[in-house]
């Protein structure tokens, strides 16, 4: 089962309290494939400039990510620099350069418009509109969006949830998307715009999975020491979907058990800045640590003395 | 096994986007014991001023309430007015008048001092103090506290801690009491400093349950209408050492159980404004809500393919 991701390959600085970093390897494409290919083979569609560290890029080919789709155009890659707050509970973006990546229309490569599991990482849903043409035979797609295009892309946005399996997004975005502060009824507002399921991820407490009349709730690892949160939600749609394109489930049970993987794959991502926090990760390591997050919820089969 | 709450029994004002309240039932141990009964009968320990509704108060002790260790005096009773936001999130104290609860001294009568289960809600740790002294073989004590007396009573509070079983506080006094806004590295903050367990409550994101080495994550029940979150966190009590009175079990397991009934009734408390959400709430909604708790965090024990 081919698995694809079309997003951003972007250089990031991060600013935390507890160091910092200068054009390290970042954006949704990369975030989600450094983590989904410790499940299942990732093929990458986005744009660099001639500025990009490609050989960085290259380094990662070994586990298993195809870059034969990322373009190398003339100029400038896309540089975004961020820095967060003392709990690192809020961040402010200190400047974006599209660069390159405002040209960016994406292409797919022959071999890659028969994907079975395709991911839309966050741009504009024009473009991700424009990818879904391209792969008439997905067998499920998931899309992610961001407030910037809720309020200035809404149509599109619209005409896009029509056409995906399912919409993974922060609360924030659930929120202004459905313009209800609930969390609950705004995902019911989503379900009734077009996907069967939507996914709202919530930081440090977790992500929802909610369909018609059913919400599943998976926390995040407890960690005692996050040194970055970016990226955490790419690593997590990564690790659901690399989940689902190895297992071929798309059951509750299988749906369930890739939002664990997600979780640990977002758990991985914090926990060092950039994609460090994934070097040395296996495998092993991973089904571990869902082995530990089964325990973090596990409630008894306990009946009430009468 | 008896089950003894202490703490303040009130007069609340409440505003909220949705309606208001003046004067109505309110105080934690009128909460604890208006959920706690659901599952086991509740002594109450605690002073009223004589404006208070008696007869109110009356009208609930067919549920199982003792409101015979509640004082009578002289003077106005304990009001507390307080706004919420548009969203719920964040609430501001109008007014707080102690009135009688100033010179509050809990004194129990003769017949609540052999009780097994105690929960110290949130009153000066002076006090909390004085009433552990009163009652020497208590099997399980539970204590809450706030901000205030983490400010204003920091070694009565360090000293109540080494002798409680285990510490119920939300997320911002966790943080306020450890100085750490890790939210993990504050329960093993507070772990080592006497309670065998902590219970960090986080709102509509639920609550964790921690011990050494291994954390419990009961989530909130989703709710689409919630109106006043005012008396959740004690309701939340209420249940959980309800359902540790009534089976007696003080096993990992029996735990896990009683944070998923303290989940359910703080879930009643925010429905309604006041104690009004438990109205008509029966032990058979009460488990029928339980069980779709393991279904909201059900992991399915899927093992990934090779």
């Amino acid at each position: 089962m081919s698995l694809l991701v079309v997003g951003s390959v972007a250089l990031d600085s991060v600013f935390t309290p507890f160091g910092e970093t200068a054009d390290a390897l970042g954006g949704s494409a990369v975030y989600f494939s450094v983590a989904g290919s410790l499940l299942h083979p990732v093929k990458v569609v986005g744009v660099v400039g001639s500025d990009y560290p490609v050989l960085e890029l290259e380094k990662l080919a070994p586990r298993g990510i195809d870059w034969s789709g990322v373009e190398r155009a003339e100029g400038e890659s896309f540089r975004w620099k961020g820095k967060y707050s003392y709990d690192l509970q809020s961040r402010e973006t200190l400047e974006t350069r599209l660069g390159v990546f405002a040209d960016f229309r994406p292409k797919l490569p022959d071999g890659f418009r028969s994907v079975e599991y395709l991911f839309l990482g966050n741009i504009d849903p024009e473009l991700q509109l424009g990818v879904l043409d391209q792969i008439p035979r997905a067998r499920f797609v998931v899309c992610d969006t961001m407030n910037y295009w809720i309020q200035g892309k809404k149509d599109a946005l619209m005409a896009l949830l029509e056409r995906v399996d399912l919409l993974m997004v922060n609360d924030s975005e659930a929120r202004e998307l459905s313009g209800d502060w609930n969390i609950h009824r705004a995902g019911r507002w989503i379900l009734a715009h077009g996907p069967k399921r939507v996914v709202v991820k919530q930081g440090e407490y977790g992500a929802l999975m909610m369909e018609p009349g059913r919400t599943f709730y998976a926390p995040a690892f407890p960690l005692e020491e996050v040194f970055d949160p970016t990226g955490a939600g790419d690593a997590f749609a990564g690790g659901f979907m690399g989940y689902l394109a190895r297992t071929g489930s798309l059951t509750e049970d299988g749906l369930r058990s890739a939002m664990i993987y997600g979780a640990a794959m977002g758990s991985y991502a914090v926990s060092h800045f950039g994609i460090r926090g994934f070097e040395g990760v296996t495998l092993i390591d991973v089904q571990r640590r869902v082995r530990t997050f089964r325990d973090l919820t596990h409630v008894p089969l306990a009946e009430l003395v009468p």
